[in-house]
């Protein structure tokens, strides 16, 4: 191979997509929307069809020390399912690609098995096909996931407008601040004299359910098909609240301002972070992994909203002059930046804060 | 992780597949058919949409030594439409997850794009979305395809019936011949002295091509349609013929007779193999990556295929207690065992015979 040039590390994920992808013509008359998306939009019949897909990779999006091979079966499902319900459709189907390394033995990847298909029954999803092999080093799991949503129903990024009320599901920084404690409880493991050593997690079970076990946002979706809510953009919060705010302003070409007061912090979140001297704004805005639904309504859609179990309204948006911001509790703006989780940076310790003056 | 109970080469590739998905109940009226065939079938609308998805991990199914990434991007692509075309479908979407180690920079990314892209607009397939990831070992790329075909049009590998003709297309062995070819002159090179070492390839630029840049069977897929032939059952040639015949006569409930002297052999393959002490017919029924089509007419639909250019007779599909078994040119029997690659089987120098007396 030549001399390297570019470092993917100075692009980062979504600058690698955005020069890899950024001329692509659509040809298929199937095709509605590509590249960009929660999931890209195809169009079967009379249906809308939903396509997402992810890759997870050992010592990258999981550590197998302490996440258990049966919850690491089930996140691997729901975090695709979470992208469907992000475009306000149904999941249907997935494939399950392996890549096996000889480490592991027929029984851990039923382990791995059963938690997909718990996944798959609880969300009624169906497991159609895959692709199995050796891998020389750790385990990869590629999982694509196929949904459908009645025509016209499909909400994409980018149909912010000016006005529009922001909201978000859930609480947020809890996956984050579970992953934390985990990984300092491991350290502490490690570490320790004592071969019996158990980590005492007393008083912090939601905040590893939100790392181990997470949920997808269908009760979110029904409900707002229920009340007739039609969102005009929504995405899952996967990288933090920061970057899903900057994508869905880019793709909707709008700004916002988002009050420091009404990020939703669980309690538990708040005061491991605390412990940790981590900020539980940061945590909040960069933590990543909550899979909650950021979506956009109509300023008209403001009673429609305001009283749903779970949902928070956080801010607005305006005109894309304005830029984004954060609104602190002084009432001064902060400019948000992007600092979700970037799995080509280079690990250096604690996230750093989203925000800068 | 526990103590090791089932090693996964034990049951192999498939024993596993059987294994984790046997049970699976379909909930979803979308879903036609799930694991087990080229690709599931599923009803959207009016539409089949067919899914199939492949792991490619370095160091299991390439070697970057010797194998271009644009080749390899190409490569990733033109197999997963060879299994959308072995179900008689026409392939449309195709999702591309990379996750990529530090020693790979945005060229070597674009290059592998560039041949991913290059077989989307030669195959008018469109490229929709995807996962980019940081990857802390080798290179990982996972494609996914969706296509579509007619109501009642896809051909599963469950439909062959006693007496059926069963077809290849092209010829088989070059790919691995081929891949026996590269990877000789690789250790030749690397144990070289001469600094300025050049492989000569010369006169065996097709067996490389069918192993470095294969094409999928549109075009067969194309003329059967013309001439209105409708296959009972399909699937494409990925892990060597022997594997995939089983494959039929498993899923159909049948047995099948096939004629060495019949099963297509090109002159580059055979000379290789035969400088390489490999025997040419062991290439053939074990060899793989040929990315052929493999299937059964009706008997009455032999004067349609007996003239398809490309196409071969090869043999015949019996009832089941008869087994599989090839007839060698002296008239004797062998029964066919599958020694197809299996990604978890120990590396042991060249491929073993499929047949035993």
């Amino acid at each position: 191979m030549e001399e390297k040039e570019t470092e993917i590390s100075r692009l980062g994920e979504f600058g690698l997509i955005d020069r890899l992808t950024r001329d692509i013509v659509l040809k298929n008359e199937s095709t509605r929307t590509g590249v960009g998306d929660d999931a890209a939009i195809m169009y079967y019949g009379d249906n809308e069809v939903l396509v997402t897909t992810d890759l997870l990779l050992e010592g990258i999006h999981f550590d197998l020390r302490y996440v258990p091979l049966k919850h690491l079966g089930y996140k691997a499902a729901v975090v695709n399912f979470s992208d469907i319900y992000a475009m306000m459709g149904t999941p249907r189907q997935i494939t399950v690609s392996l890549g096996i390394s000889s480490r592991f033995t027929t029984e851990h990847i039923e382990a791995l098995y059963s938690g997909i298909r718990l996944a798959c029954e609880k969300y009624g999803v169906d497991l159609v096909g895959g692709d199995t092999s050796a891998s020389v080093t750790g385990l990869v799991i590629s999982i694509t996931c196929l949904g459908d949503a009645k025509p016209g129903d499909a909400v994409k990024r980018s149909g912010a407008n000016p006005t529009d009320i922001i909201c978000v599901s859930g609480d947020l920084g809890a996956a984050y601040m579970g992953l934390q404690l985990l990984e300092r409880e491991n350290n502490v493991a490690a570490h320790s004299k004592d071969k019996n050593f158990q980590p005492d997690f007393s008083g912090r079970e939601y905040i590893l359910e939100r790392q181990l076990k997470p949920e997808a946002r269908r009760d979110i979706v029904a409900i707002l098909r229920e009340k007739g809510v039609a969102p005009t953009s929504m995405m899952d919060v996967s990288d933090g609240l920061s970057s899903e705010l900057l994508h869905i302003c880019r793709d909707s070409n709008v700004g916002c301002r988002v009050y420091e007061e009404k990020i939703p912090i669980d309690y538990q979140t708040a005061i491991t972070a605390e412990e940790m001297h981590i900020s539980p704004l940061t945590a909040a805005l960069n933590g990543g992994e909550d899979y909650e639904l950021l979506f956009t309504v109509p300023l008209t859609d403001h009673r429609k909203v305001e009283f749903i179990n779970g949902v928070r309204e956080i801010g607005y948006i305006t005109k894309p002059e304005l830029g984004c911001a954060l609104v602190t509790h002084d009432g001064s703006e902060i400019r948000i930046h992007s600092r979700g989780w970037n799995a080509f940076e280079h690990e250096d310790g604690n996230a750093t804060p989203a925000t800068e003056k």
